[in-house]
C-alpha cells in the first residue's frame, strides 16, 4: 500500500505548532499511519505541482489531507484529478480543518461548513459504530484534553456510516468521524487534529488514523476513469 | 388524522411523576400533538386488549408510544399487529424509554440498548438536519435543564435520517431523534421525556412531538398486509 | 411555488424531436409540472446569463433541468450559484441525460456515468418505494414503449432513497429515480425522457414530474449561504 | 472462521431437486463457501435443537440460511438466539426463499414479501457496487439461464448497500443482493438459488457466496449481549 500524506504546511511555523509538532504536522501524521504493509510519503503545497505530480497520484493508494489556511491555493485542476482518482478507487482521509478543502467539497457536493471555537476545551470522542474497522481497538470514549471545538450543524450529506460523535466541554456535539463511498473509492472525514494541540500524538487517535487508511485501501484501483459506453447491441432480442 | 397516544401508565403514581405531570404523562403528550387536523385518543395498558382493540388500531393513523417499566407485559400478539399495521402505512413515534419497547425492537431488528444515568443533568439537543419537517421552527440548540442521560453506544440500525443529537452535562452524546421507513410506515424515535421531569411541557419539545406526528402521517394506509403474489403470466415473452 | 424549467435547447430542431415535442421539450415539461399552487417559467441556455439571472435563481423554489449536448457550455460560475442555492433550500430535478450535467455532478461528487443504447426499446419502470410522495398515484409498473436504454453501473453515491428501478427489453436495469439531500435542498434524478420519444406526454410520467417538484419544494429557503460561525463564548463553563 | 450452513431440507427429495443437487442443496452451498481459512458444517432442521445447538451457535462465525417450505417450524426461541448472536457480531447470509425466514424478518423488522413466478426464465444479475468486497471478481452482468423470478416491490428497509440488481426475462426487476448492519453483525440477502435449478453450481454465484461469507465475518464477536448499563457517576462535573 502506498500512502501519501499531503499538508498545506502554511502558517505552521508559529511557536504553538512547533511546540506541538516539532517534526511537522505531516511528519506526525505519517508516523501514525506507518506500517509494514505501507510505504509512506509526505508532500506539501509548496512543492512542484502542489506536491501531487501525476506520477505520485497514480502511485498513491490512500491520500491523507491536512489543510487549513490555504484551501484557495489548491488548483481546480488538481482537485479534478484527485476526485477522478478517488472515483477509480483511491482512498482518501480528510483531517480536521480539511472539511473546507476543495477536494472534500468536490466529493461531497456540500459546503461542509460548521460552527467552531478555539478554546482548547476538552473533547470526548464517542465510538458509535464499535464493529467498524476504523474503530478496531478504540475504546467507547476517548478523551482529548485540548481541542478546537467543531460543532453542528455540519453541512454534509447523510453519511453512509457515522463512526464517531464528539462531545465538547463548552456544550456542542459533532459528527466527528463519517464515511462515504464515491465511485470505487472510500472517503473518511475525521475531526480531531488542531495544529496547536498534540492530538496526533495520542495513541487512540494515531490508531484511528492507522485504521482509517487500511479501511480506505482498495487494492483494485482502475486504470481508467469510469466511461460512458454506448452498448450498440442489446443482450436480449428487441 | 387519528392519533392514538399509548402509555403503559405503570408506576406513574409516585410523587415525582404526579408533580411533573398532574394531568398524567399521556395527557401531556396528547396535549402536545393536538391540532385542528387531528383527533387524539389516549389509552393505557390496563384497558381491554391492552388499550389497542383491533378497531382502534385500524382507525389510528399515527401511534405515539411511551413505556418504561412494563415492556414485558405487552403481548407478542399485539406487537405483531402493530408491526403489521406500520408496514401498511401507520406512523409511529416511540418516546424516551420506549427504546426497549417490543414494537420498536420488532421494527428495528436490534436490541436498542444504550447507557443511562439518572442525575437530572442538563441536556442540549442539537438540530442536525435543520430542513427536516420534524425540525420545523426548532432552534439549533434546545436546552433541557433536567433530563435522564441516555448515551451511546445506542444499538440501532443506521438511521435513514438523524434529526437530533443530544449533549449531556456529564459527558455523553446520543442520537436523540432518528427516523426509519418500514414498509409504507414511518418510524420516529425521540429520546427526551423522563417521567419525573416536565420535559413534555417545554414548548420546543411539544413542537417536535407535534411535527413528528404530522411527518409520520401517511394518508394512504393499505387495507391489507403486503402479500406475496404469484404472477403466473410474465409481462414479456419468455 | 415558483418553478423554473431550464432546457439547453440545443440540437432539438431535428425532425424527430419536433415530432415528439412540437411545443418544445421544455414546454412539455412545464406542462407536466404546472398546477394551481405554482408559477412556471421556462428558460434556455441561449438566453442572457444562460437563462438563469441572479434574480430568477433567487425567485426559483424548484429548478427542473434537461440537458444533453451542451453540458460543457454551462459556466462554472452558474454551476456554483445553483449549488449554493440548493444548499440554502432550492429543490432541483435532473432529467434523463442531465445525469452528466455539471450541477448534478457538483451536487453528487461523482461522475454519474452509465451505459446506454439508442434502440427505442421498451422500458418497464418499477416503483420500489410505493409510499414515497414522488410515487403517489403511480402504479407498480409503468410501461414506456420506446426509450433510450440507460444501464448500470451508474456511478452515483448510495442514494438516500431509491424510488424507481427501470427494466429494459434489451437486458439492462437502472436506478431510474433516486433522491439526495444536499444542505437544505432536495435533489431528484429521473431517467426517462429521451428527446425523440414522447415520454413526457405519458400520464404516469407527467404525474411523476408533478409529484417530484412538490416533494422537492422547501418553503423555507435561507437568504444566506450556510456560514462558518466562530462561537467565541462557550455555552457551558470551561 | 467457522461457517455453519443451515438448510431446512424439507421437500427436497423430489426428482427436480435431486437432479439439480445430487449432493443436497446444503452440500452445494457448503462447497461454494469452503476455503483454507474456514471450517464448514452443514446442519438441517430435523436435527436436535433444529440443527443449532447453543454450542454450535456460539462457535459459528458466519451462518448461511436456506429455507422455503418450513419457515413456521423454526422455533421463536431459536430465532431469538440467532438474532442475539448476530447483534454480538455473527455474520449471516440469507439465501433465496429465506426472504421469509423468521430470523431475517426479526433482523429487518419488515415483512420481506415480494412478487414471484416459477417459469425457469432467464435472469441477468447486474453488479451495482463493483468495488464492494462481495462483488470481487464478479463481472458487470452474470447470466443465470433458469431462475425463479423474484420481483419488486420487495418490502425491505432501505438497504445499507445494494450490491446487485436482477433483471428477469419476463419483465421484472429485483434488489437481488443487499446488506444491513445489525448491532456488531453483518447481514447479506442474496436472491438467486431456486432449489430445482443448479444455480449454486455456477462459478460466479459460488464466488459471490464465498465472498459474502468473508465479508460477513467479524473476528471480534462479543461474549455477551449488549447490555444497558447504568452509569452512576458522570464523567464530567454536574
Amino acid at each position: 500500500m502506498y500512502i501519501t500524506v499531503w499538508n498545506e504546511n502554511v502558517g505552521q511555523d508559529c511557536e504553538a505548532v512547533r511546540a506541538a509538532y516539532p517534526e511537522t504536522l505531516h511528519g506526525a501524521i505519517a508516523d501514525a499511519v506507518r506500517g509494514k504493509d505501507a510505504t509512506v510519503t509526505t508532500v506539501t503545497l509548496d512543492m512542484p505541482e502542489q506536491g501531487l505530480t501525476n506520477a505520485l497520484l497514480e502511485k498513491t493508494d490512500v491520500l491523507v489531507w491536512w489543510a487549513h489556511a490555504a484551501h484557495d491555493q489548491v488548483s481546480d485542476e488538481l482537485v479534478a484529478k484527485i476526485r477522478e482518482r478517488v472515483l477509480r478507487g483511491m482512498g482518501v482521509v480528510f483531517l480536521h480543518s480539511a472539511h473546507l478543502a476543495k477536494p472534500f467539497q468536490a466529493l461531497t457536493g456540500t459546503s461542509n461548513t460548521l460552527c467552531w471555537r478555539e478554546a482548547g476545551e476538552r473533547e470526548r470522542l464517542w465510538t458509535i459504530d464499535p464493529a467498524h474497522p476504523i474503530a478496531k481497538d478504540i475504546p467507547s470514549c476517548t478523551v482529548i484534553e485540548h481541542e478546537e471545538m467543531y460543532g453542528e450543524p455540519f453541512d454534509i450529506p447523510t453519511p453512509d456510516e457515522t463512526v464517531f460523535i464528539g462531545w465538547f466541554q463548552g456544550g456542542n456535539v459533532f459528527r466527528s468521524g463519517v464515511t462515504y463511498k464515491r465511485g470505487r473509492g472510500k472517503v473518511f472525514y475525521f475531526q480531531p487534529g488542531h495544529e496547536s494541540h498534540p492530538t496526533y500524538r495520542q495513541p487512540e487517535i494515531k490508531k484511528i488514523l492507522y485504521n482509517a487508511v487500511r479501511w480506505a485501501y482498495n487494492p483494485n484501483i482502475e486504470q481508467n476513469a469510469p466511461s460512458c459506453p454506448n452498448i450498440a447491441t442489446p443482450d436480449e432480442k428487441l
